[in-house]
């Protein structure tokens, strides 16, 4: 594709991809995920450095280690690091610094203290050569080819699958790993709902503002998707755990609120059902993608003052839909972009790499 | 006051009782502080519990044990506890839960999931008798009074205050225990600036987003201004540390958009000024909140398309200025949310306790 490329196209090319890219990382897992596996398992904490999209990857990495692996993991904040210089103890810890550019200067930073202070440490990136490879003892390359499209798309979702990968590998978890080579196939049965994805997003296409809701496993796949329609349509797009919203934001709802809501077929589905019956019954305007075996959730569910549209798709299980939820929302930022007259593959005022202290 | 209190009264009510409510706090600690301190030295790792203002009040915790204690800490995902029943291992760290009213279920199972495995587990409640305050091993109750409002204010600036008790006493750090009996003095050094925020309320009264941004030790104030703005005037608010701005989000801003920038006199605070003239440059409506000694920061800058409005109070320190920045946006919702019509002490949708599982 050339400058002169149709608005959108590389985005679009690069969520395409997916299927092959993820297909790729997860039949060749890269070799620093056997090599530092013994290390893992000794770690009595893990700290996850990133920023933007790759910082919810590790959310998503975060419920991962703590359900399946039973390390407590905490995200990093950087500024103790790089602005104050008061960073925390790390030593026995394992400290995973992840940035789809490599450039990303306070996650190496976090990294490169990590280490001084003898925690084991992690690079994942998609940037072969890339400085963070060199601050981390050990790098996970995605593989994924030049993003080229300001919005992260593949690289985000490959972050995803390095986590479930580094999981698998340290829990021996057979069933996970067949999991997740059905991964790759998963996000063909999203794509496939793209028509669906885009009579959806035609009828929000003078939205403003958009929340969206997800519990437990997809929490991340929220925040990701809300960072998505953030820097694609430019629309006041916000991220809460269902169990956080009724703490207070819920009094914003009123009829026509468009809510996107993402439902597992699990515990926190069934508390997310009960969710969307409260926004239902204040009027809100629900979009709500299920993976195929929650849509039981949602049989007899009173409408109440609102509308609900329903997008289901086979996802390999309930601890690996976030990959698909966040393909779904690519597909509607994509598609609410362009609808509203923005070139996603641009953006007004942010670079691609983004650099901060 | 009676049920034909005017809208608001009991809020602001609750806000101007903060002066005594944290002096009374900071006068006579409560004894669990000291009890528990020589154990919470040896914790490897901490975990905080907790959901709404009680969780942006343990993201300011977070920022103290990590850089003045040096504790790793790891916010808390309730549903691997209640929903998943998969949770991490915890022997070895200190788990703290977080509940004004000490009846939030998710909250109690992480601590009670917590003592079971053997960590040292602490309760920080205003209720006393609650069930919160069985659960754990020690409880610290804020003595605040009973909180009327349906926005939680006193509260949440007795939750920042009790953090930072547990810090001074862990760190026997005696600038630390000076600064914070001048708590009580900048909250009301913000109150004495209520007429400005008021006209900076005013001129906002038509915006429906907003967009709260502090870096370092204000973020966490960011966080709970921007959840106090959602539930008592129900427009778009949210937060973000000003790097994670720079990572996608800054494209939203056009001409006009409105800025809460809190801005501290320390490295954070630099790299925030630079944040605002950024957010200038793209034509934002930038209302700051200040410590007096980070308007030198400001001085010089060039408005570029924008407009910047300065409120600037004295605080103790850089590190615990985060609850008079809570205190100003508390003011700030208040004022905005009477111009707007709304009673902030009352909720179309939300009750003052919730429970989640």
């Amino acid at each position: 594709m050339t400058a002169e490329a149709p608005p959108g196209a590389f985005m679009r090319a690069e969520i395409l991809e997916q299927p092959h890219t993820l297909a790729q990382l997860i039949t060749q897992p890269p070799s620093a995920i056997a090599a530092l596996t013994p290390k893992a398992r000794a770690a009595q904490f893990a700290m996850l450095a990133a920023r933007g999209s790759s910082d919810n990857a590790s959310t998503f990495g975060k419920y991962l280690l703590e359900s399946l692996v039973g390390i407590p993991t905490a995200l990093a904040a950087p500024s103790l690091f790089t602005l104050y210089r008061r960073p925390p103890r790390l030593q026995g810890g394992w400290v995973i610094g992840v940035s789809q550019s490599g450039a990303a200067a306070d996650v190496i930073a976090v990294l490169q203290e990590a280490r001084s202070q003898g925690a084991l440490t992690l690079a994942i990136t998609n940037t072969e050569g890339s400085p963070i490879t060199t601050a981390a003892e050990y790098a996970v390359l995605l593989g994924a080819g030049p993003e080229r499209a300001l919005a992260a798309t593949k690289t985000v979702t490959a972050q995803c699958v390095a986590y479930a990968l580094l999981t698998a590998a340290i829990t021996e978890d057979a069933q996970l790993q067949r999991e997740l080579h059905t991964v790759p196939e998963s996000v063909r049965a999203v794509l496939a709902q793209a028509e669906a994805i885009e009579a959806a997003a035609y009828r929000w296409r003078h939205v403003q503002r958009v929340v969206v809701i997800g519990r437990g496993y997809p929490y991340a796949a929220a925040q990701e998707i809300a960072l998505k329609l953030k820097e694609t349509c430019y629309i006041g797009a916000e991220a809460y755990s269902a169990a956080d919203f009724l703490h207070g934001p819920l009094a914003m709802i009123e009829p026509g609120y468009p809510v996107l809501v993402l439902l597992n077929h699990d515990a926190a589905g069934s508390m997310t059902a009960e969710f969307i019956a409260r926004v239902l019954a204040c009027g809100g305007d629900v979009l709500c993608f299920a993976t195929h075996q929650a849509r039981a959730l949602l049989e007899g569910m009173p409408p109440g003052a609102g509308q609900l549209t329903v997008i289901a798709f086979e996802v390999p299980s309930a601890v690996l839909s976030a990959v698909a939820f966040i393909v779904a929302g690519q597909w509607l930022a994509l598609t609410l972009a362009l609808l509203k007259g923005r070139n996603p593959d641009q953006s007004r005022s942010v670079t691609k790499v983004t650099i901060t202290q």
